[in-house]
Parts: structure tokens; C-alpha cells; sequence
């Protein structure tokens, strides 16, 4: 496997640097984008890893941009790892057709259907390859790695953190897809990746994940009651806590009043999401 | 004059609110757009307020999403206000041909050269039309005016602040154009916008005002060493630098190893830069 990363552009913010790449994905058999926070901590020892999965047509920059994460990173000296939301251009005739499914989409699953399954990796691109990406190029502290994303992308922490309890020391989500496959985006994405047969969709069904496994942390999840997918039921966190309480899995799910689904609600919470890692990742 | 606004959108922040507004400006006989950031203490004071103007391209969307200024506004009790760069869609031939000329590209002057002068009053926009929409629409204290802003409007914050030590309380200035007479970007607008004869131009230039009016307080400019644009020497902070040193105004400037021209160098000096307002507009 090549670990050769393709540069792109860097800029100085907090001491630390924003920097994007791209580089050839074994798993998804295309070309992939990501960019990175270093914090100044890099400079002197490994630093822990915190991956940031975004929502529906969101790219890697979007979260660089407007998340106003990177003071707190500083902070608290950790890396952050933004993935874009999918493979692109990869000469799928649909890929481009719908803005809830390919292009900007990927759902964070591994589709086993056509005609996505020979590119749409993303679920073993971001558990397994993007890791060995980051731990070959970058200083950092594979041993401390925490997961985090925001609706598509909380969707994807969850189920990434859920699956793999040894990989991950700690998970928070903003405005995450809790339930997918109760959800109308999740029900139309795993359907196309993953097929009608729902045995398939459990494995990426947070809500269903944690009845499996439980988490030795708590998970924090934030929640805006303006949020309009949140009215459309297209989130359902409280299906989540249910299964939560049921099962002994720690929740910190907060509901804020006024705060709706985008990158004003994302950046208030901030701190408290890089903070709650700092806590588990931390030395 | 008209003091009614078109509402067009807002969102929660740092428990204030984000907010986006057009109205009909009477000095630039257009539409105007503009957004603010009402914070939560506007709900049970007159608050100071700050106007922030952006540089070349922008509209006033590029600050609330990218500068992470809500954070700090919201800690202070302070209100932004960030104007639009230019009046857009007036009708003149010329107003889209080039990037740093007519749309997006006001250079918060008044011009007084065809086919400029009936539209693009920037200054007086900036100085007396948009505080007396603000003050008439939102819950502030008028005297608490400071003004800043970024690039060319830099340059816009320190000749509103020079031009008028009575109205504004503080200003700062990220990357500004501090000499736009001796600027290639100034001196194409100026030209435009103000005609041949530069008698007009000094009234527009920071390093030309400072010679005759100082401030009671001190200047705060931030640059970064590798801004592509200082280097160029289309900035030239240092003939501000310069003047103010001959006449005996403070001026507060700082360099900075590695930053560029962009928002995460913004985002990165924001805090430095509202802190220092609210030494000046809070109670």
C-alpha cells in the first residue's frame, strides 16, 4: 500500500498548521481528499488523533473553514483528521445525480452494491486506511485516537466508534443520524450501497450497533431543537438514548433551544466536543 | 430616509444570533446587504457596537462564517455589524469586469468619476447611512462605535476612525492596505473611483490622514510575514508605521512568522483584536 500523500496548500492558524492533501485510495480505488490541523505540539512529540466526519455535501474543507476547531486543537495539542465525505469523480453514472447519495454521500459505509461497491469504501477508509495514511505522514499517537462528525458524518463517528472499541478512545457527534435505518436519507443511502436485505444495514445503525457493543466512556452528542432535519425525523437521537438507557451505554445527549442543524450551531459547541476528547486523549 | 430592513435569514450563535439583512441604501441608490451578530446581552442592554469591514471579494457573509468572532463578541456583550464590500447589480457596464474594481471592490470611498459617483458611496455608506439603520433597528449604545476590518477594509476601518475621532472609539486592522496611494489595488481604484487628480486620494489613505488628525488611543494591526499580498507591497504597513512614529500616534503593530492573507490568520488574531475593542467600548 502507498502511503504518498500529494500536497496541496497550507496556512498558519494558532501556531499550528491547516493543510490539505490528497492521495490514491487503495480501498476506494480512486483519488481521495483530506486535510489536517497540526497543532504546534506536533513539532516536539506525537500528538493524540481526533477525525472529524462531515455531513452530506460537505468536502474536507468546509470544517477547516467554518468550525473554528483549530484554536481549541491547539489548545489542547490535537491533530485533527477531515476526510472528504466521499470518493469523487470516480465514473459512476449516478454519482452526481442526487445531493444525498454519491458525490458528497458516502454514508461512511462499505457498499456491497452496484454500482457503488467498487469505489464507495468509506467505512474501511476511515477505520483502516486513512490511519496508516495518517500514522506514516504525520507525528502522531496512534494509541490516542478519538472520532468525532456532524449529522452524515455523527452517523459515521458513532458506527466507527461503536464497531471498533479498542481503536477509539472517545466519540461525540453534533446533529448525528442516530437511527439510520428509521431515517429517510439512511433508509435511500444503504438501500443504493448496501441493498434491500436490512441484515446488512445493523452493521451501520448506531442504534442498533450499541445493543452489541457498549462503550467504556460516555458518548456526547449535541442536539439543536431548531434543528429542521431534527423536526423531520431524519436524526432521531432519542431513539438512540432509548437503546442507550436499555443497554448501560453512558449518553450525554444535550438539547439546546433555537439552535438549528448548520455551522453556527457546530462552532458554539465546539470547545465542549474538543474538550470532552482532550479528556480521553490527553496524557 | 428609510430605516426599514428585508430580514433573510438568522441563526443561533454563542447564544446570540447571526443575521442577515438587506435594505435600500439611499447614498449608493441600491440595495444594500448586510449581516450582524446581536449578542445575547442586546436582549436586556443597549450594547456598543462594532463594525467590521472585509476585503476585496467578500460580501458580508465571509466574516460571520469564517472569523469565529461570535465566540469573543458574545463574551463581551458587544455587537457586529459587517457590511457588504460594494453596492452589486447597479447597472453600470463596468461593475463585474475585474475582481478588484465595482463589485465586492467599494474601497469605502465616495466616488466623485464616472460611472461610479451615483452608486458606489461606500464611505458615506459605511460612516453615516448604515449607523443610523443600525441604531434605529437594533438595541445599541451609539457611542460605543469601534470599527475594523481586514485587507482593504483595513484600509476602510483606519480612514473611517482617522476621518472622524468623534464617532469611533477604537480601530483595528488585519492586513490592511495602509498606503492604498502608493498601492497598485488602490491606485487602480482610486483612479476609478476618484479620478486622475490625487488632491482627491489623500482623503482615502491612512498614511496621508494620520498626518493630520491622531487618535486618543492606540492603533492594533496584525500582519502576516508570508502574506503574498505584503510582499507584493500592496500593504506597506510600514509607511504607516512610519507616519504615525513622525506625528506621535500609538500604533500597536504586530508580525507574524508564517500567516498568510486569509481567515485562518484572521481567525487566529481575532480574539486579540475584540479583546482590545471591549478595553474601549465596554462599560
Amino acid at each position: 500500500m502507498s502511503h504518498s500523500l500529494n500536497f496541496k496548500s497550507e496556512h498558519r492558524c494558532f501556531d499550528g498548521t491547516v493543510a490539505y492533501y490528497s492521495h490514491e485510495s487503495q480501498c476506494c480505488r480512486s483519488s481521495m481528499n483530506f486535510a489536517v490541523y497540526l497543532p504546534p505540539q506536533a513539532k516536539i512529540k506525537p500528538v493524540p488523533v481526533l477525525y472529524y466526519l462531515s455531513g452530506l455535501t460537505c468536502t474536507e474543507e468546509n470544517f477547516t473553514v467554518k468550525a473554528g476547531a483549530e484554536r481549541y486543537a491547539a489548545k489542547y495539542g490535537i491533530m485533527l483528521v477531515i476526510p472528504d465525505t466521499s470518493p469523487r469523480n470516480t465514473g459512476i453514472v449516478e454519482e452526481d445525480e442526487t445531493w444525498d447519495l454519491g458525490s458528497g454521500a458516502g454514508f461512511y459505509v462499505d457498499a456491497i452494491a452496484d454500482p457503488w461497491k467498487n469505489h464507495y469504501q468509506m467505512y474501511s477508509y476511515i477505520v483502516t486506511e486513512l490511519p496508516e495514511i495518517i500514522h506514516h505522514n504525520f507525528n502522531v499517537n496512534v494509541n490516542k485516537t478519538g472520532i468525532f462528525g456532524h449529522s452524515m458524518g455523527g452517523h459515521g463517528a458513532l458506527i466507527c466508534a461503536l464497531r471498533n472499541p479498542e481503536k477509539y478512545r472517545s466519540v461525540s457527534a453534533l446533529a448525528p443520524i442516530a437511527n439510520p435505518i428509521n431515517s429517510p436519507w439512511g433508509q435511500k443511502a444503504f438501500t443504493a450501497y448496501l441493498g434491500k436485505n436490512k441484515d446488512h444495514w445493523y452493521d451501520y445503525d448506531a442504534s442498533q450497533l450499541v445493543k452489541k457493543n457498549q462503550l467504556n466512556y460516555p458518548i456526547l452528542i449535541d442536539q439543536g431543537l431548531d434543528d429542521p432535519f431534527y423536526q423531520q425525523k431524519q436524526l432521531l437521537p432519542e431513539k438512540f438514548q432509548e437503546v442507550c438507557e436499555q443497554v448501560g451505554q453512558q449518553l450525554i445527549l444535550r438539547f439546546h433551544q433555537g439552535y438549528d442543524h448548520g455551522y453556527f450551531m457546530i462552532s458554539t459547541f465546539m470547545e465542549d466536543h474538543i474538550s470532552y476528547h482532550a479528556l480521553y486523549l490527553s496524557d
